[in-house]
This record gives C-alpha cells, sequence and structure tokens, in this order.
C-alpha cells in the first residue's frame, strides 16, 4: 500500500484539519443527498474559514454562491471535499490538483469494497495523491471534524451537528461507526479534539493520523476502530513515540524492514492510544474480509503488535469510551494500589472484586490513615480499605474519608462510589469530590450508582472534570487500564541486541538447499544453523549404517537417542522415527538397523539420509521457540511452554521481530504457565536468562535470514538457573523453494 | 440459619407482598427520618389497603392518624415495619404478634453487620420469629415493594416513586444497591413485579423468596445479588424447579441432608434465575466478611452451586439487567445459531466476534434466503451471515431482511443492527422490528447504537416490547445467556444412580482409624474402601520386609511398583518414597531395602509400615478425582485432568455432591483441556463412561460416608473407550480425628 511521504504529511494534514477554504465538489441542494449534509454541516457548524459549494447545475445552495466547478472560483482552495461518482471522482480530484488544492477528502463510495472494478479507480485515484503529493483522506468515508474553535470544521455527513470540544481524537475505519460513536457521545456528553473517519484508507492511513495527533495540542488521548492493519512496524514506532518515547535510543544494527523514521511526535506528554480491531475470531474475520475486501492477519498478531506498540487493546465502544473519560480527566497513576470510598458494602465488594479481577491491588491503609479516618466517620463505619462511609454519610463524610485516603502514601489511585440512599446529599457530595479531585495528583474516578436520582451530582462531576461510571465495574477496568499504561511509559527501555554470528555459515546452508531445491533443512543443517546464531545444541553424528551409529554413539557418550534422518519427515515422533535411552553400542547397532528398516517400508517414498545419533539431554522443562513469517505482517517470533497438554491449551505469545530485550522478558512472562518456569512444588527457576538471550537471537535470526519461511525449536529444553539449556529438535522450513 | 417452617412459606409471604393493612411502626414527622420516608412512600404509592403510622409522640402523620402502639390500633394489622433502635426491636415485634400480624420487615439497622452485640439482638428476634411462624425480612434492609395494582406497595425508604410495573422480580442482600438498581432502572425504563431488600436474612431468606417468587404471577424473570447463601442444596432444588422442573423425577435413594420438598413452583413456564455473587475475589471476600459479618465460601463453589441449579451466573449490575431485558420480553431461542442484520459492515462485525466469544454460532443462511435478500437488497449487500442492507437503507430493507432471515430454519434467533446513518429512518425501522418481533417465535434483540438520535426509535422498541442495546456486545452476550438457559431447561433430565457398594466395608476401616486415633488411611485401607465402592483398583501388597516384596511382585506379575507405606508420609513422590518399573524379584529385593532405609533415615518420625508393592498400570491419561468436606457447603466433587503443568493451570471443576449423570458428564466436559480426554495427535478417545460411573461413584461415597473429610484420587489413569480406568493413588482424610 503507497502512503503519503514522509516530508509532506505535516503540511498536508493541516490543509486536512486546519484549511483556509474548503471546496465542497459535488454539493447539493437536495436534502436527502450527501452532497447537501456535508455542505450544510460546514456551514452550520462555524467554519472559520471560506466554504464554496461546488455543482454544475445549482446557482447556490443554502444561499451560498454556487460554483460549476472547482477551476472556476476565483480564489484560493486549500481542501477539497469530493462527493462525486466514483467513476467521475479521478477526472474531479485532477481538476482539483490543477487548481491547487493541497488536501482532499473523498466522501463517495463505489471503490474497494464494491470489487474489483472499484478496486482499480481506487488504485488510480491513490496513485495520483501520491504522484503529487496530495494527501487523500478516504474513499468511502464520513470526513473529518475539527472542534478546534481557530477552525470550527464539520467536513462530514454525520447527522448530529458539531460534536462537543474535547480532547479525545477518534479515528475509525468504519464510517457507521462513526455515525454511532458521534451520537453516543452527545449522549454521554463527551468531546472530541479530531474525529477521523478513514474509510479505504487509499493514501492516509492510521499511521499519518496518528504521527499528526502525536502533535496536536487539542489531543490528549486517541482512539482507534481498526478492521486492518497494513504497517505494524511503522505503527509501533509511532505509536511508542505518541507514549513518550522520545526516539533518542541508541538504534541497534538491525532494523525491521521499511521503518519510517518519523518526527518527534508526542514530544510534550505521553498519549495514551486505545484501540478495538474488529475481526477477531475466525468469523468475525470473515465477515470483516467481505466488509473491506481486506485480509487481516490472524488475531494473536494484532494482539502482539498492540502490545509492542503499547495500544490499550478493547473489545468494545463503551469500553474505549470508558478508559478515553479517565484518561482524558485524570493523572496517571505511580502505582497498582487503589483504594475504594463507598457509602454502601455491597458496591464496595463489587468494586473490589473488580479491581483484583483486573489486576490491580488494594491498597493497605496506613494506621495514621485509619487514626484519621475514625476521627471523622461512626463507629460502624469501615477503616480497611474499602472504606465504608456508611448509607447516611453526607459530603461532610466523604470530604473527610477522601482526603486521609489519598493522603496516604500507600494510595496510588481512588474509586469514590456513592449510591442514592434517602440521606445521601448527592449534589453536595459531588462538589465536595469534584474540587478534592482538582487539587489531586492521583487519579480518582466516580462512581455514582444510577441514573435518574444521580443525574445532577454527575453534571456537576462533568463540571469538575471527574471521570465518572454508572457501575463499579467500569470504574475499576478504567482505572486499571490507566494503571497499566502508567506501567508501560516508565517501563525499563532495552534495546535490540546484535549477537556476534555466523552469517556466512547460515548463507552457505540457505544456497546448499536453494541449489537443491529443498524446502526443508535436514537436522543437521538445522542444528548448524542454529549453532551458527549461537543456540546451544546436544553433540550429534549423521549415520548411514548401524555400524557407523554405534561407533558414534560410542565418541558421542551414553545415553543416546536415535532419530531418522529424512527431509521429507517432518514430525519423526508421529511416523516412529525416534529411539531414546539407548546406553550401549549393541543396543544403538540393533534399533538403528529396525529404524532404518521399519520407516523405509512405512514411507517407501520418504528420501531417507540416514539415522542421527545425538547425545540425550539430561531432565529440564519444555518450551517452545518458533518464527513463522506472516504474509502480511513478515517474521513473528513465537514462544511457548512445550507438552501435549500446553499444546491443547494453546499457551504461546507472540511478538513482532525484532525484540528488544524487554520484549523477551515480557514474552517469557506472560504465558499462563510462567509459574511452571518459576517452580512449582520445590523445584528451582528455570534459566530464564538464557531464554530471553535465545529469544532475542531468534529475533535476530528471523531479521537476518528473510530466506526462512517457518523455524521450530520444539522442544527447547531449559534447566535450572544458571545452567542453559539446549534445543533438542527443530525444523526449519524455507520460502520460495521446493 | 433459622428458616421459616416450609408449611408457613406461603401464607407467610403473601401477608408480606399483599397485606390487607400495614402498620409502619416507627413512621415519623421529621422528613429526613427513615421513618418518614417508609411512610410517606406507602401512602404516595397507592397502597390498596390501609396503613397506620405509629409513633407515641405524633399525631398524625401527613395527614393520617398516628397511634401511640401497634396494639392500640383498632383494626386488624396483617404486616408490620419496623423502623425503630434495635434494643427496642424485640419487644415491638412481640406486641405485633399480640396485636396478630402475619408477617414483619424489620428495616431497622444494628443488628450482627455491627458486631457481636447487634448479632444477639438479631438472633432473638430470629428466635421469635421463627417459634411464633411470623415471617420477617430484614433487619438492616430497605424494604418490600410489590408494583402489583391491586396491591401497590412501596414499603421501603427508597427515594424514588414507586417503581414501573414489569415482570422482573429483584432480590438483594444489599439495601444500598437496592437504591442504585431501582435508580438505574427508572433511568433505564425498566420495570418491576416484587423489588425486596432481603438485609440480614434472620429468617426469611433468598430460599423462601425464590419459592415465593416461582410461583408469582406477576414474576417471569428473577434477579439476585448475593453476598453469602447457606443453605446451598435446597437452593439447587428450588431454582431447578422455578426453571421447570416439576419434581416428578423418580427419586434416587441417597438425597443430600436438610433438603426441604418444595412444593411444585415454576409449574406454569420455567423462569430463569440470574443472580451476581459478589466476594469473588479473596479481596472482596474480605471485605464482604467485614461488612456482613458472615463468611461467604470459596468462590469455585458457588460456581458449583450456581451450574448445578440453573442460575445465569453474572458480574455487573449492568450485565444482569442487560440479560433481563432479553428474557422479560423475547421468547428463547431453540438452539445456538444466530443470525445478525446490520447496516454498518464494523458493527456487524463486532456484534459476530462478540456472538463467538460468548459461545453463539453464526447461523448458515440457507440458499433459499440468500435468493430473497438478493430480491430486496442492493447488488453490494452482503447476504451472507451478518447480513449488511448497507448504509443507505432504509424500512422496506430492514422488513424484507428480517422476515427473509427469520423465516429461514437454520436460524435460532437474531440481532438487527442500526447505526444513524444520514438516510436511515430510525422511527420507521423501529416500528417495522417491533412489528416482525411480535409476531416472531424466535429471539429478536436491537442494538440501536448511540443515544441521542437514536432515542425515538428507542422508544418505539420499548413500546413493542424489543429488547434493546447500546452496543453488539451487550446484545450479543444476552442472546448467548438465552441460549445457554435455553440449553438447561432442555437439558436431558437424569437421576442420581444407587450402585451396590459394600457399606460394611468402609464403616469397618473407619471404625479401625478411629479406634486408632488416626486421620489418615493407610494405603490399604483407601484402597479397600475405594475398591468397596467400585473404583477399580491396582493389584497390590504390603510387605514388610525386601523378601516379602519379592515374593509379593512374583505373585502379581512384572512390572511391579514400590511404595513406602506410612501413615505419616502423604506425598510419597516428594520424599523419595516410589520406584518404578521393576523387572524381576532381584531388583525388587534391592529396591524395597533402600526405599525402607532411606526413608527410615530421612524421617525418622515416620511410622512406616512396610513398602507396598503394586502392579504397574499400562499407560492412560491422568486426571484427578475428589471429595472435599466444605464446612459450609458440606461434601464438595472435585474433577480435574492430572500432572504437574495442568495442575499449575488450575483445570480442575467442582460440584455439590450428589450429583446426577449429568452433573458427571458436565463435570467432564467443563474442564479447559477436555480436549485430552477426547483425543489430541491420532490418540483415541479415553473412557468418559467409565470417568462418568467414577464421579457417580465418589458422589455416593462422598454422600453416605460423612466421617471423609478429603479424599483425593490422584492419579486416576483412565484408559482408552471401553477399558476403563484404574486408580493409581489415593489419600483419605477422616474428621474429627487425630
Amino acid at each position: 500500500m503507497n502512503t503519503v511521504s514522509d516530508a509532506s504529511v505535516k503540511n498536508s494534514l493541516d490543509a486536512i484539519f486546519q484549511p483556509k477554504s474548503i471546496a465542497v465538489v459535488g454539493a447539493s441542494r437536495r436534502e436527502e443527498a450527501v452532497g447537501y449534509a456535508v455542505f450544510k454541516n460546514i456551514l452550520m457548524g462555524g467554519f472559520q474559514g471560506i466554504v464554496y459549494p461546488v455543482n454544475p447545475k445549482a446557482e447556490s445552495i443554502l444561499g451560498v454562491r454556487c460554483y460549476p466547478s472547482v477551476l472556476e472560483i476565483p480564489n484560493e482552495v486549500e481542501l477539497a471535499i469530493l462527493i462525486v461518482p466514483a467513476q467521475a471522482a479521478v477526472q474531479t480530484f485532477r481538476e482539483c490538483i490543477e487548481k491547487g488544492v493541497k488536501g482532499a477528502v473523498v466522501i463517495s463510495a463505489g471503490f474497494k469494497e464494491i470489487g474489483a472494478e472499484g478496486a482499480l479507480l481506487e488504485k488510480e485515484i491513490a496513485c495520483l495523491s501520491l504522484e503529487k503529493g496530495i494527501p487523500l483522506v478516504g474513499p468511502n468515508c464520513l470526513g473529518v471534524i475539527n472542534t478546534d474553535a481557530a477552525v470550527a470544521m464539520n467536513a462530514s455527513f454525520a447527522r448530529c451537528s458539531m460534536p462537543k470540544a474535547g480532547n479525545i481524537a477518534f479515528i475509525s475505519q468504519s464510517g457507521a461507526l462513526c455515525t454511532a460513536v458521534l451520537d453516543y457521545a452527545k449522549g454521554v456528553n463527551i468531546g472530541f479534539s479530531k474525529f477521523i473517519s478513514m474509510g479505504n484508507k487509499a493514501n492516509v492511513t492510521e499511521l499519518e493520523f496518528l504521527e499528526y495527533l502525536g502533535r496536536d495540542e487539542q489531543t490528549d488521548v486517541i482512539l482507534m476502530y481498526l478492521e486492518d492493519l497494513s504497517h505494524p512496524r511503522e505503527l509501533i514506532e509511532i505509536c511508542r513515540k505518541i507514549s513518550g518515547d522520545a526516539g533518542q535510543h541508541k538504534r541497534a544494527a538491525i532494523q525491521p524492514p521499511k521503518v519510517k523514521q518519523s518526527r518527534a511526535v508526542g514530544a510534550g506528554h505521553p498519549k495514551p492510544v486505545l484501540a478495538i480491531k474488529s475481526g477477531r475470531t475466525l468469523q468475525g474475520a470473515k465477515a470483516a474480509s467481505s466488509h473491506t475486501g481486506s485480509l487481516a492477519g490472524s488475531d494473536e498478531v494484532y494482539t502482539a503488535i498492540f502490545a509492542q506498540a503499547g495500544i490499550l487493546r478493547v473489545d468494545s465502544v463503551d469500553e474505549l469510551f470508558d478508559y478515553a473519560k479517565a484518561f482524558s480527566g485524570c493523572r496517571l497513576p505511580s502505582g497498582n494500589r487503589m483504594a475504594i470510598v463507598t457509602n454502601a458494602g455491597g458496591p464496595g465488594i463489587m468494586a473490589t472484586d473488580a479491581c483484583v479481577r483486573y489486576g490491580l491491588e488494594m491498597a493497605s491503609l496506613s494506621d495514621k490513615t485509619r487514626a484519621e479516618l475514625k476521627k471523622y466517620l461512626p463507629p460502624t463505619a469501615s477503616t480497611m480499605n474499602p472504606v465504608d462511609v456508611i448509607g447516611d454519610a453526607q459530603h461532610e463524610r466523604y470530604e473527610a474519608a477522601l482526603k486521609a485516603v489519598l493522603k496516604d502514601k500507600q494510595v496510588d489511585g481512588l474509586i469514590v462510589i456513592l449510591t442514592p440512599q434517602a440521606m445521601t446529599d448527592i449534589e453536595e457530595i459531588a462538589e465536595v469530590i469534584g474540587k478534592i479531585v482538582s487539587k489531586s495528583k492521583k487519579p480518582v474516578l466516580a462512581c455514582f450508582m444510577g441514573i435518574v436520582d444521580v443525574s445532577k451530582g454527575v453534571a456537576i462531576l462533568e463540571k469538575w472534570k471527574v471521570p465518572h461510571y454508572r457501575f463499579p465495574e467500569s470504574a475499576a477496568r478504567a482505572l486499571a487500564g490507566m494503571a497499566r499504561y502508567a506501567a508501560w511509559i516508565s517501563r525499563p527501555r532495552t534495546e535490540c541486541k546484535q549477537f556476534a554470528v555466523d552469517q556466512e555459515k547460515a548463507q552457505s546452508v540457505f544456497q546448499k538447499a536453494e541449489l537443491e531445491k529443498r524446502k526443508v533443512l535436514t537436522d543437521f543443517e538445522t542444528m548448524g544453523l542454529l549453532a551458527a546464531y549461537g543456540f546451544p545444541a546436544l553433540a550429534m553424528e549423521l549415520c548411514k549404517t548401524p555400524e557407523q551409529a554405534a561407533a558414534a554413539a560410542e565418541r558421542i557418550g551414553y545415553p543416546v537417542a536415535l532419530k531418522i534422518n529424512s527431509p521429507d519427515i517432518l514430525h519423526k515422533i508421529d511416523v516412529g522415527g525416534v529411539r531414546l535411552n539407548l546406553d550401549s553400542s549393541k543396543e544403538v547397532f540393533k534399533q538403528a538397523g529396525d529404524l532404518l528398516a521399519r520407516i523405509g517400508k512405512k514411507m517407501p517414498q520418504a528420501k531417507i539420509l540416514g539415522v542421527t545419533v545425538q547425545k540425550m539431554s539430561s531432565k529440564g522443562r519444555e518450551v517452545i521457540l518458533g518464527i513463522k513469517r506472516d504474509p502480511q505482517f513478515g517474521p513473528i517470533l513465537m514462544f511457548g511452554l512445550g507438552g501435549t497438554y500446553v499444546e491443547v491449551m494453546k499457551d504461546v505469545t507472540f511478538r513482532l521481530a525484532p525484540i528488544r530485550q524487554l520484549g523477551a522478558y515480557n514474552m517469557i512472562h506472560s504465558i499462563k504457565g510462567y509459574k511452571i518456569l518459576e517452580g512449582v512444588r520445590g523445584e528451582k527457576p528455570a534459566d530464564l536468562g538464557k531464554l530471553e538471550e535465545c529469544l532475542e537471537r531468534l529475533s535476530q535470526l528471523a531479521m537476518e535470514c528473510p530466506e526462512i519461511e517457518e523455524l521450530d525449536i520444539n522442544p527447547f529444553l531449559v534447566y535450572e538457573k544458571g545452567r542453559g539449556g539446549v534445543v533438542l529438535d527443530a525444523r526449519i522450513l524455507l520460502r520460495n523453494a521446493g
């Protein structure tokens, strides 16, 4: 996919979001027409520049003089909005270019989403915009909105009026979702800085929008709805910068292909990026591909990309805005320890459950805090966390409790719960919360349970910009999201390591395989390649006859294992091609003969190179390390526990290569069965350092050897801490061969 | 805990919910007093009977003549509402009894929830109500509400007025949550049949309320918020009846202790019961215990109880009402295959993801349906599922699509999504949906995305009683809840089996242990007991010397295992007390001597009875079966996969004993690693029938042998289908001994 060139991004997206003049090409007098809605929205939205309707059949629209063509507008036009039939779009865009526009938004549908014919038109218009360096949003989109009072542009056909201004930016790949989100936001009084419908992303994609929003002073939080993604490594880089990475790290030599060096976005403060990526399930992905005509990668890979980019992934629109409210209104917590202040025991328990479920800790209040609480609360009140100010609490009690708890150094954040009981002075309590929160350096989320009775209180909370929720679960989830993001931006910054490896050896293996037109490497090539990249391997020899095997076993030392060696047999165990724990030359001789005979008979079509004699390893914990080259996303690294049971549980984790040291650490720590590596039942911890190193070596291998299509080290045996590990078995498939 | 006797339930709760006359003892003229709020709510709520305020210091309240004591009311009083200090409550209740009331609601706080002193008062009042057979709701509650127009009683101090009438009943153990729920329901226009704050449940508990609501004609759906539960087996029985079990099954001889034979509740149609049980996490449970003064059982056990009762367990209030809306407005689906009709691709994908995530299948539409859809939809519309009627769809297109899809026999239910796009005629579409849904035998949930623009459409959906949601995820979750409940009520009804077992043998084992004051059974006793209950065991002999062991091995046949036999050693492997795979008498002799010597030296304090010689089993899949006696809930059955890895994953499931055959089946099928039992990598399926049987035998053992505190069969080896399995190792701990 082509995207606008780097140099032009800043200027060009300024033309999209802050044009001084707009031409609405295809503006209409018919009230049901999209061209009417767009023009009306710009005009009535209070646009601060000049807007020109273009329509050869109309004299004027909504009282504004109309032009038959964009070329006939006597003044400069910065931004063109196109609402013309797809067939006419390319020609119209050419005219706009001729007119000298600096940006375009193509609202018209009828492109890629309708099939091959539309895709062709889309390619044409995309090439044109790329060639001329004119950023083009869409086609097939709802438009863009900038609420900044200096611009005040609603260049969309959304049915509602200009949304409220706010510090949240929303980017969507679904125009229809935009209409729903705008309506939802209006209902819950949420404001936006920029509102962007990306449409088919023919030219401008989420990358450029993110980069722009990272620098946008009106934007503090960025929300995205995505159905696919084309440049994951660039996304990771940009999002890391938006989250505060200044890009000043020394770079290791290895670099992902095609990474653009973006300018310092997000230089001010970190801006959280939250995203919904739909099509998570197989069925959903199928629906998505029939909807957008694009093929999305597997969900695990998206999870990996988002983890590496520091994007908080959410599953639904309400979750998205629950988080956004918290991020847009509060400081980040400096830790994980949360307190709850409530006038109701039950909801306090529910909030506690939810906090723990979402990974937060319940703060343990200091004796000083508890003594302070006892001073102001009745004897039946709980001064433990959750702090229960009791059902008849009024604002004084809330005030005392909030002040005492927020002062506690063991508390990183707070949820304050109100249920509308008979004595509850809801509005006064809301005022008290607002005043305290406005001065607090710790995040405070309010949960006013209910709708009607609490509504005036909620309005007061909004006045004070206190994030508020109807139910404790949503508040706890949002607070947990903040804590995760806070942990992300304060994570240790590590680098991609560059190990000294034997690249020549690797190349010679690939060349030999290519010469022989083989797609599968032999065991010896595989082990040799891994050894060249510094992986620990077991002593082994390839033997053609039982005699040779017996002699090799004597050299290697007992016990040994025998494995059939054939480029045509990938899963040796499945065909009975492995014999373990042989401890004499006699036994090796006998079993080697048997193995060769049986497999030869069982798989007469397989080319058998001999048997591999390999030193038996001592016992260790089995893990799996792998590389898979995704047709769309390039090399993906995989890590998981070994063993049949765990394979059934699918306890594996993925990352896009390359990974930094922290990435390797996170992979190891993010599997469910991590405890097994830590040691259970008195077992000592496994050598996690060695695992980390091997994952980093794997990452380097994946980046330096594009010849590899798939690599599986299964199992890798990891020994106790300090004792390393060993590759027990591995297989490598090459690309473009066979 | 004491509960009202069976015989009195029906009459007594009629007195609570349908009194002809009420005395509000502790009614007040002070507007901020609870006694004012309660009296006002009854009076202004339009109560159809007579209400008498009782207060020695007032002449009248709100214009109604006041009485100094309940005894001085000249007429009959059916229900007494007590709002007096806890210290005076017992005496006041005595007067009410003297007056002849048939029920009481004690709103006053100051009982168990404040500590020992209050608990004593609570016990006194509970005993009194039990003794006199007068049902008492509370203490420490918000009150009860009956919206039935013939009664119209709001006997609560909720700050909002009489809630809207509806077919949903709500029972809560938290009064404060009641206030929040009432306010929430008012905001989203949900109505209730009965609204019940249970308070401390001193006398009337959820059991009696459930039984009452099961028969209540106004109630179709029952919601509960629980913090603890005292009579799980009764709850299971009652909920099963409410869900349509007529209680006509032949009962097996074994019965849980203390099961009350309830009358046929829910005789009409099945009523779904949904519950939040808070205190799920350790920290939440701690908060709950400090709040209610009660100790709740472990969360897994609650999950088991709810599964056995057919209660849908949810985690939050909004989830609870999302489900309730669906259940109260729709027919149940007859299967799992759902369709989606949408005017927006993105939300369609999100709905698909959510359906699959929540366990639904995406229906595959028949050719006939697709042909029908093609007739009415534009060529770019998707006639696959999700059906995309395209953004410019108006009501005609929705109508055609809904009719075609609902007619399809491969569709069991439907979600219809609307986003408010420029051309969308929201109100007309809502009307169309309403008309179609009112005639549909399949459930249809609407998702009108947004708030403001869609509000008029939503009002129309409410007029037609179409359950509606803001986001597709909530609709999908609710639909999945309906499908699960539909599967539950149409599940095969099985019985508790009664196997012929050797109870005498079991008793002799317990007696011997009791005589010897042993808490731990020996291996031989354990295996003997299991054999007496029909579990398959391996041939084994206890030997005191290496010579005996060698001789025993000759009798048993090779290979054999040796295990140290000591009542003081529970985990034999951990102390190195096991030798496997011995295949000659010489080897057995040598290893037995070594074992006895080493363990004797390593654990000099352990009483060593000898070594057990046991036949080595053939290979099978390891599972764990167990019994644990919960101090609160009695015997709990456990099932899980064996092996260290799986133990780390905590892949186990629980049920309260006794279980029916279906319960055993469900236990086996509900573990995450179930696939391993089905067979992976070409393995044949395990003998699931034998596992089922063993779980049923375990259930019988648990019920018939209260002497057992804990039993662990770990591992049980299960062989391929038809080949049974075998107990490899087991241990039994007894109660009240040692």
